[in-house]
């Protein structure tokens, strides 16, 4: 759809756009105004004269169209694991008589590390309770004070029904996170209409802002007046240059800003979102499932040592597709020494992921090739390969 | 020192790298490199083949030798106000029977709102007690959990005496925190023999890193594998890619990294260390005080109208000077609309900052005639400005 944007090295594949995007090609120019025109020429100045200041505001409103928020629901800054702390620590305050945060299995790691810390931070009887993503829906009761749930499952591509899940916890009185990490730019969000309290993602996936890009994080506007931030910044205070002894939050989502902005990444995130002008995200997700749907027959037809571990019914996948081998980290070397770029997963998952901004149906059957061709010629049915665990 | 190694455009006397530092000549280079040969080459290969992953300790590892701390006990990412709420979460655990933190009214406010924020999230009877600056000492006593001080002052450049300060608190098993924005790069710091426990800074201002550069985090290497991250993203797991269900810190300083780090910014920085190759902080810090002294003999003898608020004793003092006057936002206007860089801090501070590595006698002498042009010349002196609040 817009690989005339990017600049992926000749004879390379790029089925990883789920770990990191490649850069557009206007990004370097950006930056290197950023640095060279921005920061050379107005040096303090910068922070009014070239909008340093505002970028995390107006990317926030960039980035709002595209996971259905309303302009100023969105703010950049630091890391989705800091963003997911400062939700779930706002979370909690909502709930205070509650003691229970709800996630499951399948949330990416850190989700879990930051509400740990969270959790042992606040030194009371707080659990993390973990259960299997099918099951959350009935363990959402008057118990929970907080739903953290990734929607898109970074092995198995899982969608969860945000819509669904999100009503019933309101049901129960439940606040509820979203992780849109494997979401924002994959497929359509629509936040304004599934009414979480909180989401949050990164823009270095498909969002393409490159590596170390900073997050985002939406807050309900009903709410953002109300929302205690746990990571009270100078830059989430009404008057940041008021310099004044205590914190008093800015209004609104404007206080979910804690320190200096990351203002090289955000230049990088700003030529990003070029790109997505005039883009679908309808678009961009029907391309995406006919490009996976593609690739998931040829495999499961030419290489039945792969086994299908993504849901097979194309509306519970996010954008991504994941087989599980047992030499899967093998494999992927092999395909990566090829030009054909996915990731592996321990114990055993090889992730391709999708992404019709720059990817179409020539590179999958020739990343099909490719694999069919690994897995023929090289050593996979050799016994010894077969029991060997798999390297991680 | 390094004059050669800046491209201050023409004209313009920057006296304002206490809030924001120039970039290196060879800093767009180098960001630009990292976009177009390791991002846009390597693509998700740069997190291992361009060293990105281990950047936060390299660059530590780059940093240690300017604040006195031994390889492998300094970390970059993030940003101050967050490193600031590592280290005192941290810190507050070491001293769970105590329930005050010290600090002192002159500290950064972004330090005290992390603090209050915090407390907040503690919930329990902790207690942020901000004394006079002069007053730390005698406030240091068995109910201090931690001293958390920024050793030079943003608005008067007032000097903490680290060393006795830490000396006194640990007599009192007080844990130790030292905000070190306004010291790295500006004037020696000896983290190893001050000893304390914590200490964090900045590296967009002395160290030239540009806007939104990283934060660094210290930790004295004989606690740090018994600190307690409350921040625990997976990038401070033992196993980051072993995505475990459960946290389980790094090993010592690894633990203070918490989400993705930033590569283009950390390549910013890279380039700027490049600089302070066989340059001596002793050397840099003899400088400063020679540009600040003159500096301050001019302005006294030439602009009555200008109080130093500064201390008069150079050791008493970092890198730069401040100047109360009543209409100090207008008079900054004034010099910055003629090239002369500082800046204000209200209510009626006026700062500069003397950075010998792009500053030298004869832009000190140019800035001071351009002030006296200023201050003779314009309207000071009509009672109504006298009597004008200053903005903000």
């Amino acid at each position: 759809m817009r690989k005339h944007c990017f600049d992926i090295p000749e004879g390379i594949i790029y089925l990883d756009g789920n770990s990191l995007g490649p850069p557009a090609i206007t990004t370097a120019k950006r930056v290197d105004q950023t640095v060279n025109s921005e920061w050379r020429q107005l040096m303090i100045k910068g922070w009014n004269e070239a909008g340093w200041y505002r970028q995390p505001r107006t990317l926030g409103d960039r980035i709002a169209p595209l996971i259905g928020a309303a302009p100023g629901s969105v703010v950049l800054g630091d890391t989705l694991s800091i963003k997911i702390y400062q939700a779930l620590a706002a979370a909690l305050t909502m709930r205070p008589e509650r003691r229970v945060i709800l996630s499951d299995t399948g949330n990416f790691p850190t989700d879990l590390y930051m509400a740990e810390g969270l959790i042992k931070t606040l030194g009371q009887d707080y659990e993390l309770r973990l259960v299997e993503p099918d099951a959350v829906i009935d363990h959402l009761d008057e118990s929970v004070a907080a739903l953290l749930l990734t929607q898109v499952d970074y092995r198995s591509g899982r969608l969860h029904d945000m819509a669904g899940l999100t009503q019933k916890a309101h049901s129960h009185g439940v606040v509820a996170i979203w992780d849109l990490a494997h979401s924002a730019g994959a497929i359509p969000v629509d936040l304004a209409t599934c009414n979480p309290e909180f989401a949050a993602g990164c823009t270095y996936k498909y969002l393409n802002a490159g590596p170390g890009a900073p997050a985002f994080i939406y807050v309900r506007p009903d709410i953002a007046d109300d929302v205690e931030p746990a990571l009270s910044g100078w830059m989430g205070h009404a008057a940041p240059f008021g310099f004044e002894a205590s914190y008093k939050a800015a209004p609104a989502i404007e206080r979910m800003r804690v320190g200096t902005p990351s203002v090289l990444q955000m230049a990088a995130l700003d030529a990003a979102l070029d790109v997505w002008e005039g883009v679908s995200i309808n678009e961009v997700r029907a391309q995406s499932l006919e490009l996976s749907e593609l690739f998931i027959r040829e495999v499961e037809s030419r290489c039945p040592q792969l086994a299908l571990i993504s849901p097979r019914n194309p509306e519970q996948r996010g954008s991504q597709v994941s087989f599980a081998f047992v030499q899967g980290y093998a494999a992927m070397q092999a395909l990566i020494a090829r030009g054909v770029i996915g990731d592996f997963r321990a114990p055993d998952v090889m992730r391709f992921g999708f992404t019709p901004l720059y990817i179409d149906k020539a590179d999958v059957l020739r990343a099909v090739e490719i694999l069919v061709d690994i897995m023929t010629n090289d050593l996979w049915d050799v016994e010894e390969f077969k029991t060997q665990k798999a390297v991680t």
